[in-house]
């Protein structure tokens, strides 16, 4: 059997202006792929130029976090989009940052929706497809990160999907991420996120909330840097996985 | 003597999500190069997208019509920015429309700041060189569309500075327009106005205010889209430039 | 029999910085309520000026047109904000119009929402309540004007909700407007039009899709002031109910 | 002599959205009037709400603290804009604000310009007189807060205008703050502006950077909240002064 293979993702630069939100260059320790804001939802062309400076100087891999253009709710409201106006902001967002990262000798390498766009395109085909558009009118290389199952695979032909896991998250049964409106959704348990961080990668699999083995097989992970302790959670998160043999390498 | 030529220039995808301002189909059947709103002032992703896709479908330049970020004052108001920020904000818009204008088989060709950015620059080297540099760092093959005689000339080290002419506005003696607080500061005579386009083209003068006679030298001339009768006006001054034997030429 | 008695409202106010939307001032000679735009998908200070001082002007009475902030959208897209935050900016764009209003001698006399936010409300007692909280919370004597049978008028405890009736969009048999997805949804016949206006204005009733009576009663009808030939069709409405004898008085 | 009193103010609610900024709870318990953002340079509805609510439960005065439109720049660079605009912007701040003050039981009290507004009041007429026009507009009782000498007070015909001091600034000899381009602008020792507070409030002077003392007779200190430690020195200096038997009272 081979050598376990994983990358960490976490949103970085989602401050505005004068607002600052997590701490963008200690994350940028950690992982190895900066899902970086693009103006919607937060961030500002200053910090994303900031941002990607930083990520190309550590070597870490930036990738458009595309939003809905909701800076008062932070993208995390559904919003009734329209396809060719989704796409076209998606196509925006992805071509600013994008020119903005190869000033800084770096280039966007992925694409992640954030927030209620994010969870609106696993089960919405119509604006999952709007997404899938954008990144095809941009540049079919680039991989969408997404959910296993999400609805963005259904519509996503001829572009790459990557499905990615949460350490800190509860799963059901089936795959899919316990609602956060349900009591044990998150995971509190620094022991416990650190192991079932390295289960994912090691095994691809999670063990569900009703005891149940899930397979999973995500080649990327998501850890959070704008809740208190979560950098030093991230810190945890990584070196349990260097010390169980896991390569860290981003998958774009 | 060699063939006269120029270039026509002229604002458009001026709109904001429902609101519309100008015909921008008439005008791309006018003109030569098309200033494209970057979203900052005014232009959304989808009204950009449409644009460029009826530019690239007329073979119509497109250039990025950069601009302070200030929708609710069109661009028109000076602000003090500080001059990292607009060097991000220009990148930024640059790299939004080439993105959206790649998508459509086009590119961005040029890029001329907008309204209250625009005259800043011709006289504050700060704001100038921010402009400047935002070019640099995204494709110094880029030429700067501005007026003669500005700012941006002094600090565009490297880059190509395109100068430009108004066919209905009153120059000074000196080369400079007249200011719009002053009486006379734009020609509403159509014949007068047609009559001093072919003159800037054919001879690369004007007649100033005071009588005297005006180098410009100009290689592109802006047309306005957004007043009444200016698409007429247009169309007229298209029309003499041609039967004067005037080749129009986009300059990028 | 009582003199049948009807108030004909319209939006206003509804351009953006230097954009233009309907014609405002033929619109309030047709009138009798103006639901001005506060800001939020519409309208800017100097726009809600002058408007209510030109309602104030002819004698129109003020309401405010709440909605969701989308600018971009112009509130036409529904977004799952939280009651909370729902009731607080819904409180601000009354407030804010109010204090307007009142400079220039008015004020704002009712409540409507706009769009996207209007339509959820109808069905969505969630969203109604949050509306109706911020109506309660900044003056419990506005009345909100809504549809008959909107989720509106279960949640308005001790507040007057009022029903509005369209003349020119067709009805089911249970009152409820057919959807604009159909295709006869909105009439376009002025003739058919202005007889509609002057039954529901007579007999508060009008002919359904499938050719039932279906009663009504509203006290308020609303015309559309943004579309072409809208201002005509508003005033032979107005002409219509006028010779019929049908008084034209605000609501509120 | 009687007793010396003074009012102690500072920026609240500048959070917006996800963004938090400054300690507002902290500093409601030592502050007098609390400057209230009301959503152009930072706040939301949501958080005006809040803060007046808090602000109403703790006693203290609010004040609308009106901005630029510019959350992009935390109102901090200035924006040419026109008079009449500006008006209509401040008149609409200040009554947004009203509104969901009385919701929670109180009213805005004043009237303080923030950031690049507040600076160029003070030397540009113009923009002063706008700002005196909205107050004037809404509600000619409200005080205005500003500089002493500054040109505020020229055109503030029939308002009152209240001058502020600041306790951690360097001051010319013609009492004027210095710049903050200058090294020494602001005085980082605490005790030295414990000390200064004390003597501003008790005596109303102030030893300029040359060494002279000016008289300032500032009815109102400002302290600020969002920086390192100024909540800690907004209490020192309120210690201080209830010790020096300085009464702590809101000026409106």
């Amino acid at each position: 059997m081979g050598m376990a293979v994983i990358d960490i993702n976490a949103d970085l630069g989602e401050g505005f202006g004068v607002w600052e939100l997590g701490d963008d260059l200690a994350l940028l320790d950690v992982i190895t792929s900066a899902n970086v804001a693009c103006g919607f939802h937060a961030g500002d062309p200053l910090i994303m130029r900031r941002v990607c400076a930083a990520a190309v100087a550590r070597g870490v891999t930036i990738g458009a976090q595309v939003s809905y253009r909701d800076l008062a709710g932070f993208g995390r409201r559904e919003m009734d989009v329209a396809a060719p106006e989704l796409t076209a902001e998606v196509l925006y967002q992805i071509a600013a940052l994008d020119g903005i990262a190869r000033a800084e000798g770096g280039r966007v390498a992925y694409v992640k929706p954030h927030g209620a766009l994010y969870n609106r395109a696993v089960r919405d085909s119509g604006q999952a497809r709007a997404i899938a558009d954008a990144v095809r009118a941009y540049d079919p290389v680039l991989p969408l990160l997404t959910l296993p199952g999400s609805a963005v695979q259904d519509v996503a032909d001829g572009l790459t999907v990557v499905a990615e896991c949460f350490a800190d998250r509860a799963y059901t049964a089936s795959g899919r991420l316990v609602s956060r409106r349900e009591p044990d959704a998150v995971i509190h348990d620094r022991g416990a996120v650190v192991q079932r961080a390295v289960r994912m990668s090691v095994d691809g699999t999670v063990v569900a909330s009703d005891g149940s083995e899930v397979t999973l097989n995500a080649r990327s992970m998501c850890v959070h840097g704008d809740t208190p302790g979560a950098v030093e959670l991230a810190r945890s998160v990584r070196a349990a996985l260097t010390e169980a043999g896991v390569a860290l390498e981003p998958f774009a």
